[in-house]
């Protein structure tokens, strides 16, 4: 199969589709699309949004579910219906903050105040304690006690934690369970060399 | 196995899930809770939200995940796991319309009219025409070109379609094979049985 990863020169939505990729040693065509080419490029994608994965020519599309389609194929989605659940459910909690969070990013100047404020005192302390309390269940992953695409998807997209911290605070110190999880993904060696040889850039 | 399922006396979140498991004739308990007792209720939920199902006593949430697992245990999820990713996204394609319909239904008044219009005109449009091209694709089915557990999701949760249509339009006529994703359900026999027995609800 040849693989091919559209999105823009962002760690963003795509980050976690690099991250399974590269957990499997998976070749992949990485495109970063340009902000002027985009309008053009567009009109060829399925719902006109990326990221997009070409698999052997066929364009899929939304995150998540490439996601789970690619934790399936490097071996890391459950060993059974109910596994599977458990980590579709952390994966869907986790993606209930993201939409929060990417919520609050684009509130209109007049309301964006109070919006951050709500999101920093009240959505994202709910948030993190639970997923904070199903690491610690899980010993530091996020279901099945094991590392599964569920953990890989989080630590692939810190930055979303990261935007909902009070300034000044350390937010893993907060939730050290969590951190534990991105830990565990960080120490993979596949993750460490793409960590460090991948784009710099701000999101 | 037991399951007991707890959401509001409303079709909501939970008829997708109450679909399948009429569908796959899986006995449940089917609680209705009632607004002054959910206060009370909620403490006890993993996630302070409902649906929850109660598979043997162990409570599992998120409405998507929930759903996904029943259909793979009544028999409605893909034959591999390139259908998988493509029920996956037509399901994934559907929520993203439906978070967008709910957040119009909570915004603040003063821009309500706006997002209302915002919604009708543009985002509904989007979403339904890019979904019924699926259905055409498909054979008035969203993946697969057969019944998946993504048209029981969709059948069940057509007041977000409706609520997105224009005055007085017939949201149907304009989408005739998404339409047809709805008719092949309601005319599964436990579905049919099911729509004639359930409560009468407004949502």
């Amino acid at each position: 199969m040849t693989y091919k990863l559209y999105y823009f020169n962002i760690r963003g939505l795509a980050e976690p589709i690099r991250y399974l990729l590269k957990y499997g040693k998976i070749d992949f065509e990485d495109v970063r699309v340009e902000r002027e080419d985009w309008p053009k490029l567009k009109e060829t994608m399925p719902m006109k949004q990326m990221p997009v994965l070409e698999i052997d020519g066929k364009r899929v599309y939304q995150s998540v579910s490439i996601a789970r389609f690619l934790g399936k194929k490097v071996g890391l989605a459950g060993s059974n219906d109910l596994e599977n659940l458990e980590i579709d459910s952390a994966v869907d909690t986790f993606v209930d903050l993201r939409l929060k969070v990417t919520a609050v990013m684009t509130t209109p100047e007049d309301k964006k105040a109070e919006a951050m404020k709500t999101l920093k005192e009240e959505t994202v302390p709910f948030f993190l304690s639970k997923l904070n309390a199903l690491a610690e269940e899980n010993n530091g992953h996020l279901a099945c006690k094991k590392l599964t695409w569920a953990d890989l998807y989080f630590a692939a997209l810190t930055g979303i934690v990261k935007f909902g911290a009070i300034e000044g605070e350390d937010i893993w110190e907060k939730y050290p369970a969590l951190r534990k999880v991105v830990d565990n993904v960080e120490a993979i060696d596949a993750i460490k060399t793409w960590i460090n040889e991948r784009p710099v850039t701000d999101f």
